[in-house]
């Protein structure tokens, strides 16, 4: 799985790559006991810093996404690990809110919203499938 | 109206600040003509460095949130200003996108998804009124 950077965004680097290793698993494209590259590698490849690297790979780590193995560094987990929290559920909100503020902002009313999210669901389960 | 940062956040401080303006004219505790702090006065008040404010305030005027006059500072735009536009609709879908990922793998589904925003919905309307 390829993963890249887009330099130009204002999400910090750490969080863009945790997005997609995130959405790698989210489409199965990462499945449980595959390796992640090292630290390192991922750096290196992508032009970034190791520190960068390891603040993503902590993130996921703390998450329950990845283990991180003194011999096989970072190993995706079995779906298990990750379930919903009622931690997961509150960060939730606390990132929907602020989105949801400026979309009234903009004019965009709940059944709108609503419709935006629903075309993502059918996107994604395109992509799943 | 009150701006606080949480140091501890994953999220940058510059879009804290923006995410509490943004939420401060949807709830209506900034008007249209209010005048927010000089970018020395918030930066000394919070402790953070005159870029970070700079920042903040340069993406809410790029977004059609404020106008930075050379005397009055910054002052926030009217309602007519900040309508919807296909540059945010793509942006709303790109930040939503990685959410809706994370949410599926958490074992949450469309439905469940669109209960939480929509109680997010209905608590932004018991602020507001």
């Amino acid at each position: 799985m390829m993963l890249g950077i887009d330099f130009e965004s204002s999400t910090p680097i750490y969080l863009q790559l945790r997005e997609q290793i995130v959405k790698g698993i989210a489409t199965k494209r990462l499945a449980p006991g595959d390796s992640l590259p090292s630290v390192r590698q991922l750096a290196s490849d992508l032009g970034i810093n190791l520190h960068t690297v390891n603040k993503a790979y902590a993130m996921l780590k703390q998450e329950g996404f990845i283990t991180l193995h003194r011999q096989k560094g970072a190993v995706i987990n079995s779906p298990d690990s990750f379930k919903t929290s009622d931690e997961y559920l509150k960060q939730l909100c606390d990132d929907l809110e602020p989105m949801i503020f400026e979309a009234l902002l903009r004019g965009i009313n709940e059944q709108e919203f609503s419709i935006v999210c629903s075309d993502i669901f059918k996107k994604i389960g395109g992509e799943k499938s």
